[in-house]
């Protein structure tokens, strides 16, 4: 694990950090390690007294603690938030995918292509016509960017990330590596005669994502067959998530693995979608709604809140619909008994 | 949105859909927009009243209605069917991936694979020994052609989509960017003493994709252990679809995002197979059959008919069982309250 | 099918499995093929009297069957364990993607990369800085293999491969098409006053892959946000599995396709997963454990066994609630009924 060449004293990262450093001022840390962890090069946090516990068996190199926790046998830097501070830890051990500034000789990047002199295109990455790319973006190797694809200013686009054509990306967006943005949604009619023909119809819509969307790897965002797939300022995607033709997803939602927005469907600002989930073709999904893992909703949610199951319900019911489902033998007994004593009584009374 | 550079004037647009004009002639239309859209050099349709009310409140450039409908601010052009039109509309707006004709300079071709001189090849794409490309065939940017690949006429392989070895396409498939063609199936055995070891079981067959299928973005078919691995004419995958090591899926048969087909399963002819869907190891499904989203079938299915819920059973009966479902907290009450009145009635029966 | 091109004779396919052969020693056999086929240059097995029979029906070239087996109208070649035999032969007509021995001249290899004289480096790969390759270890075309990357020896990396930065890899591991290691992990944390806007947690571990490790097409293994995602010693994935940042796959566990593990959960070793299983956030499952298909595991689960459902129960009770679940209409219509009959009872006795 020698590849993080970076190195800080606890003195520099006390200073950094704005915290009180108990332990050597000259120990070296080359890394941010979990919790629990027993690198002895490695700065850790402790959230709570509970965390903190279970860092004081190890042999961490130095632990981020709440102000006002006492000496111990394990080094301590002391701030008000040590999950942000270690967050900040985090940032500074960051290194960005090397790439080169300009474009790299074996990059082939269309003459009605318009590329910003300080973006950077990675080796062996083809930029078709008719597309811009901003002040800043980084595309790396094996990038695909279709015909009229148009790329803000300080976008990255991962290695072997395609956007397959008309692609709108905004500023600071991420898309990972392995993503499928803009290929054709899934759109085939009857030839009106029997179920033995299909006919495509032809995509030709926009994906539009805004500004600050990250998607995740392996993730797919089709086209819409007109008009714009819309992802919507701060949206998050993590991997193998299915955006549908037609979808809009709300600004600053956030999408875990694995789940699917069937064709035109769409949800509100500031939701938190679990992973697994599925929304049905068409239906509405409003702000400010979160949705548990594996929920599939098949009609329209407006109201602000949580939901679980399928079909969606609000979460409280949907854990008492659960917790008597775990019953259901016993209540199937129970009914069995009922109907015994129940026809010995009718019998008694004839 | 100014990529979409082709342009028709409703007259021409009316001429070419053989429909009745009530508006400006030279209005310029440049993209067909979908219903509720503003855009003024859009065209849209409205395939029924409801539509059409939506439409009349928008300045879209022009709407498709049917044969019939009275003059409005907005202007229209009256077809027998605004939906086919439509679609009409959407194909002349399309605009194929750009592809030079040929093999590309930087394309590697291996001398012993034969592609047609009508095929093309593009930037970055391998092409591996033994494989025939026939006519029309396009293989865009980054794909990966394995040894013994056959592709025949008109077939479409879009950016970095990967047919690993011994892959058979047949005329005017299609395989979206990013899908995998022909990967090892699954498959490891014990080492016949313990659970500590498993042997992988070398995957040698093939993927036998006829004419008219189209497979979508990230989805996997394995490649056979031996013998083949199918999808019949004019099979249609979505996204994310997993299909197993010799698995066979019948013709016309349509299967949505995020469902996985077990190996050695297979499914019948003219099947529509909803999202998420699971389908066991070396389970059979017949012809004609629909499964709802989700639907997790375990054993064989052969009657014709729609089914929904883990086992598969008949739609109807699944919506039953799951409006029960949601009952159950207050069936759960009810049976308690049975058991105290019966107790009681036993108690004064004593 | 002409592809497989290796052959070998009937006498010398019997020699090498140590059978008794009952048939034409010098019929030329091309390829295994499944139980059933009706290939005459084919070799299939049976297993058992059951399969042997349906193989008695075709025309293939020879089957293995087990010693005593009686000759009939096929050619057998008789052996002390069909299916093991079977596998062997499988291996015979493995043909490994093709690779040349070295470097590709057009692969873009770091000067900084440390490339073993017998590893093989295909056409268009990229090796970034920092990187180690063992001996014997193919890096097929268009694979990423990204700064601080560590390959063992005999390591096989599929086409279009992505190892995105800091990705260890151990000996014999096998990484195929289309799957991304080291991608982000999904971390966002609440600027603190309201809802709107995320930041992103930097991501900055390593995923840690050991020895005899496999790895399907199309699967997503995230670099941990600090510390390691582990994988270890012989943990196979088929495709589309998701494991989050900060996972530990214990020696030897099998999941299958398009199951997730949340970012910090982890599961023990030997474990069978089934597909579209999904192991909540921050949740261990302990060793020896099976989950079958869709379980939905949200809490810990140390006790071997096997479970299914959500929440995960055991296998025998999980049964009988989907057996009551199936039957709930009915439990309804007799709830109703003795509510009926009790009300009456009541009615009386007053």
């Amino acid at each position: 694990m020698e590849t993080t060449t970076r190195a800080l004293t606890l003195e520099q990262l006390a200073k950094i950090l704005g915290g009180t450093l108990e332990g050597p001022a000259d120990r070296m840390i080359y890394r941010p390690v979990p919790a629990g962890s027993n690198d002895p090069e490695g700065i850790t946090f402790a959230a709570s007294a509970e965390y903190l516990e279970k860092v004081l068996d190890t042999q961490v190199g130095v632990v981020l603690a709440p102000i006002g926790t006492p000496p111990s046998k394990v080094a301590t830097i002391c701030v008000a938030n040590p999950r942000a501070s270690f967050g900040q830890v985090l940032g500074m051990f960051q290194r960005p995918l090397p790439i080169e500034p300009g474009i790299h000789p074996t990059a082939i990047v269309s003459p009605h292509a318009e590329v910003s002199a300080t973006a950077s295109i990675g080796a062996y990455a083809v930029v078709e016509g008719n597309v811009t790319i901003g002040d800043g973006t980084r595309v790396y190797p094996f990038a695909y960017i279709g015909e009229g694809c148009r790329l803000g200013n300080n976008v990255t686009i991962y290695p072997h990330a395609v956007l397959c054509q008309d692609v709108l990306v905004g500023d600071r967006s991420i898309i990972h590596s392995g993503s499928t943005i803009g290929a054709d949604g899934f759109g085939f009619v009857w030839n009106g005669k029997d179920r033995n023909f299909r006919v495509k119809v032809p995509q030709v819509g926009f994906v539009d994502i805004r500004s600050d969307v990250e998607i995740g790897a392996l993730t797919a965002v089709d086209r819409a067959t007109a008009g714009s797939t819309i992802l919507e300022a701060g949206v998050k995607l993590d991997n193998f998530v299915q955006i549908g033709h037609n979808c809009v997803v709300g600004a600053h939602s956030v999408i875990a693995g694995q789940t699917a927005l069937g064709g035109s469907s769409s949800v509100g600002a500031r939701n938190d979608i679990g992973g697994q989930v599925a929304i049905s073709d068409h239906v509405q999904v409003g702000d400010d709604i979160i949705l548990a893992g594996r929920t599939g909703v098949t009609n329209q949610l407006t109201e602000t809140g949580a939901y679980w199951g399928t079909p969606a319900r609000p979460i409280g019911i949907a854990k008492r619909i659960v917790a008597v489902i775990q019953k259901l033998p016993e209540l199937s007994r129970t009914i069995k008994d009922l109907e015994r004593r129940l026809a010995e009584l009718e019998a008694t009374k004839k």
